[in-house]
This record gives structure tokens, sequence and C-alpha cells, in this order.
């Protein structure tokens, strides 16, 4: 900060410090770690939070084998509208899996999910979605299932921007993440979603690499196969459903330890950012606010913006933030890209 | 290792280089990253996978985000006889468990416990054993864990050498992790003992992270203390038993890749061991064989090795170390030094 205010002090001298005015703002577009983030008190409060914790003098200081951040994924590092990536993933995967065990051509929902019926399938219930996520997620092999998604995100395209799902990260999230990184933070995603999913491409598109993604986990059961290689195989047993309370629990299991810094969008990250701000010292809890039609979505409920089922922001939840002092994040007002492509 | 034969080549040459080959002795003791291993196949087998592995121009070399090294913790790490030191903790916390419910005092088998009779209580079943690790190991939240553990660390001794738990790790593993961490491996604890307990002390003892702590898992559940603050307690639900099969099974849940190097002492590693090595490239597996009973213990029963309910090392495993390409660690010949006070 203290090179913008400089920068426009120069400024502020006259022409003949033009040239030194622009070495200024050159110097600065260098610098600034964070330059898809407007000024305005949440960009603030995520360069005070890292100067604070990282700042041996600082009495909030933090070591650096302590320094935790936690991310939810869908809806906080990228989109998650209309549908979550891994759902349908699940329903692409539906032929292949019939295909597979022909016996299932004519029994719900894969029927439906076949029939092609977008309306039909959208609507299909809770229960049914999970009939498809344990047929399309379990019974493979680790290495096969990794190879499976592998090639569905090669080929697999939004249909509103006609991109792969992995352009469709958020720039400022990416430079979020580089940034606390640079300054020792260990990042981690703690998502609603599969985990084995994301930590199929979570390295190559955040940096995070395997051991740094917790997720919603399914067990594995250790074997062999016909050549006596021992194989991994994906079952169906739920170990932790990574969503909500989920949330702090996968964090104690996977971590062991509270995050300083916790990034979410919606009711599954409350339970999250609650335990992140209960902590000593400086704790950063920040809430990514879906309020952009134009350049991405805008859903909530809160703030009177359009309900949803998928990545619901309340004005319960909102009320806490602004209780607890967790910090909203406007897509609109914040961020001056939303997308790497963009520019 | 060229350090070592260029110091016997210079010291042949004759009187006149008596001080060059004592500076060489000088560079080679401040060199030597494992100098409580003696020279033998089973250091040489470290020194080469290491070289292979972290040298660019090498077709076995693994990129440093990828190097991970897993190590067992009970009789590989640390002594784990006459009784895991988990299992003493759990015994030591029974009066206080009592006192907390008076109505467990005339109840097996707390009463066995309580009674100080040595003999019957370590006679006590399965059954009995699972009941006083449910009432000692959960129930409480995770920072009161935290605290009873630190409390006992702190006051507990082992009898042999009236030493707290924390000295008796063995001093060639530690150098051994600290030389593959200076060389860009991620070490890892994968553990049948509990997750929790070993990540009380891991970071202080070994410099081994929470995070990197993989152990038997059991959940908790979130929820608010008396004055609403988020608290996580500690339940008998079993997420995983992280032994055989379950350690195979752990690393994919914990670290989501296969490790390239495994340390294990006894059957409840084999499958760990059998998975790293199924891996491409350059995979390490070693054992170690506790066959010193003057500076530690001796039990197998491999080699005729007195048998042993803790930390078996079968004849079985001995021969699958043989064919399959593990290295069997003799303590009493590849050990210079086992415990860092002996020094």
């Amino acid at each position: 900060m203290k090179t913008v205010s400089g920068r426009w002090r120069l400024g502020s001298i006259g022409g003949t410090l033009l040239w030194s005015a622009l070495l200024a703002v050159g110097a600065y577009a260098q610098t600034d770690p964070l330059p898809s983030w407007n000024q305005g008190p949440a960009k603030q409060a995520i360069l005070d939070f890292v100067r604070d914790t990282t700042d041996p003098s600082s009495p909030r200081f933090v070591s650096s084998a302590e320094r935790i951040a936690t991310f939810d994924q869908d809806g906080t590092l990228w989109v998650e509208h209309p549908m979550y990536s891994q759902v349908k993933y699940c329903l692409d995967r539906v032929p292949a899996v019939v295909a597979a065990k022909p016996e299932l051509k004519n029994v719900e929902p894969f029927k439906t999910v076949l029939s092609g019926d977008r309306e039909a399938t959208t609507s299909l219930s809770m229960k049914d979605l999970e009939t498809i996520l344990v047929a399309t997620l379990t019974g493979m092999t680790t290495d096969q299932f990794q190879s499976e998604v592998e090639k569905w995100l090669a080929t697999a395209k939004d249909p509103r921007w006609n991109r792969p799902y992995t352009e469709l990260t958020y720039q400022p999230m990416q430079e979020l993440l580089k940034y606390l990184r640079s300054h020792g933070y260990k990042t981690y995603i703690v998502t609603g979603g599969g985990q084995d999913f994301v930590r199929v491409y979570a390295e190559r598109i955040y940096g995070i690499p395997p051991e740094q993604v917790v997720g919603t986990m399914g067990g594995t059961k250790y074997g062999y196969d016909e050549n006596g290689k021992p194989i991994l195989t994906k079952d169906a047993k739920l170990l932790l459903n990574d969503n909500n309370a989920g949330k702090p629990e996968g964090i104690q299991l996977m971590i062991g330890r509270r995050p300083n810094a916790a990034f979410g969008n919606s009711t599954g990250d409350q339970q999250m950012l609650e335990y992140t701000k209960a902590g000593d010292g400086a704790r950063l809890a920040m809430l990514v606010l879906h309020d952009d039609a134009t350049r991405e979505y805008a859903y909530g409920p809160a703030l009177g913006l359009p309900d949803t089922k998928v990545g619901t922001f309340t004005q319960a939840l909102f009320n806490q933030a602004e209780k607890d002092g967790w910090l909203v994040i406007s897509m609109k007002n914040d961020w001056n890209h939303i997308f790497a492509f963009e520019k």
C-alpha cells in the first residue's frame, strides 16, 4: 500500500516527475501480489493478515511451520454453477458404466440420465444422485479412476464459456494461493467434493499437491491384481462427508491443527470459518459472494440475490460474517478480473 | 563413499600426508549424513537411493514435489518393547478415568488395571484392552487430549533406561529422517498407533508435523462448549485401522500417492512395503530387525529370534524381504549407536 500512496504523491508534484511516476507505477505493477484485486477492505485484510503473521516482530507472528490456509473449492476457487463439475463428471460417466453393466440400461436413475433429458436429469432426487455417484466413483482401482478423470478433464467443456472446467478457476484466488505460499503458508483445499477427484488436477491447476487436498473421503480396499501386483480399489464406504461440521472434522483428521486463514462461499463453509476464527492470534475468515451475473453468476439468497441449491449463501450466514468479523468478498466490486482468459 | 576411499588413499601415501589425512577424516565426519550407520549394504542402499532419485541426470530421478518416505513408528523409530508406549499411556490414564467415573472402579477391566497386578494387566484380552483404549482416548476434546498426553510424556519413564519415552528414538533413524528431508523428501509416520497420540510429540521429537502423521484414525465430532466456542470431541468411531492392509489404505487417504521409500519392522508393515516397491522407478523398502538384546531387544521369530506379540518379524516376512528386494537392517551390525544418549 505504501507503493500506491507513494505513486500518487509522485504524480501530484507535476509533469517533471512524469517519468518517475511511470517507473513507480511499473514497480507497483511488478510487486503487487494481488493485481486482480481492487483496493478495498478485502484486499487490505489479506495484506494486513500476511504482514502481521509473517513479521517476527509482530505480536501476531506465526512460525512458518504452523502457517495453514484452507480453501473451499466449488464457488471459492472455481465456478460451481449451474452444476458442480464433479456431478457433471459422474453424469458423463453413466454411458461407460452402463456399457460395462448393460443390465443397468433400463434401471433408474441410469435410464433417465441416458435419455439425455436434461430437465429430468437435474430433477433427480438426492438418493438417485447418490446411486450415480457410487456407480461412477467406486469399484475401480485408484489408478483407473485417475486416468478416467484425466481423460474427462481433457475433453469436457463448460457450455457457457466453452472452455475446459480447469480454466474456470478464479484468477484473484489463484493469486491469493500463490501469495500465501510465497509467505510460507501451506495451502489446503477443504472441499465437499470427492477427495480423490480433486486430487487428480489440484496440483496442476492450483499448485496444491494431493496430500493437501481434504475432501469427502471414501475408503479403499487393498488387494492384488491378477499378476499379484498390489492395488487399491475405491469402495463405497463413506469415511467422512467433508461439508458443514465435516470440514473442521476433516481438517482435524488430515491436518491436525487449526487453520490461520479459511476461505469459503456458502453455508457448507460456516463451521470451517467458525473453527478458524476461534483460534488465538491472527485469524482470517473470508466468504466469496457471487454477485456478478454479468461476468460470472449472482446467487445467494443473501442481500436479496436469487436463491440456489448450489452454493447457498444465506442472509443468516451474511449476518454471522458481520457479527464474527469474517470478510465478504464481492466478486463484482473486489475483483477486477475473474478468469485468467479474460486478460 | 568417495570421501572414505579418498581418505584411505591419502593415508596410504605416508607420514608426510598425516595432516592431510586427518583433515580428510574431519571433513568426512562432518559430511557423513549417517554417522550412526556402519558401512554395509543397508547404509549403501540408502545412499544409492537418495543419489539416484535426486540427481536430475539419473533415469531414476524423482521431482522434489513427489518425494515421499513413510516410516512405521513403534519398533522402527523408537522402542516398542516390552509394551507399546501408547498402551502404557492408556493404562496410566485409568486412575484419572475412574476418578471421573467412580462407577467404573469395580468393573473389569478397570478393576484389574487399578489393582496394580502387572501380570494380570499384561494378560488382559484384546477386547479388554480395547475397552481401556476407548475409555482413555475418546470422549474428551482434541485440546484436552493433547494436554493430557503432553503431561504424561513429561513425567512417564521407561523402566529399563529410566528415561522419558521420547528419548528412546533410534539415532540412526533420526539421521535418516533428516538426511531424506535435506534431499527434498517429505517424511511421514505411518503407524498402527493412534494418529492424534503420535501427533502430540512427532514434530518435537522427529521433526514431523501433525499433517504428516498417518495413524489409526478415530473420528471427531464438531460442537460448541458452554461459551459457544467451537470444539472437536474425540469419538469412538474407528475410521481406519492403520495396520497391515490399512497402511496403504491410510497412505492413499492421507497422502494420495505412493511412497518412494518405506521403512518398517514387522508383519504390520508388509503391505506398505509391497505397495511401495510395486511402483515404477527407484523404490526403497527396508525392515529393522531387532537382533540386539544387549543394547536394545532381540525378537522375531525370524532367524530363530524369540517370538513376540509386539512387533512380530516372522520368517515368512524375512523370506519375502529376500525375494522382493527389501533390505533388512540389523540393529546389531548396521548401527554403531542406537540412542543419542549413548554418545
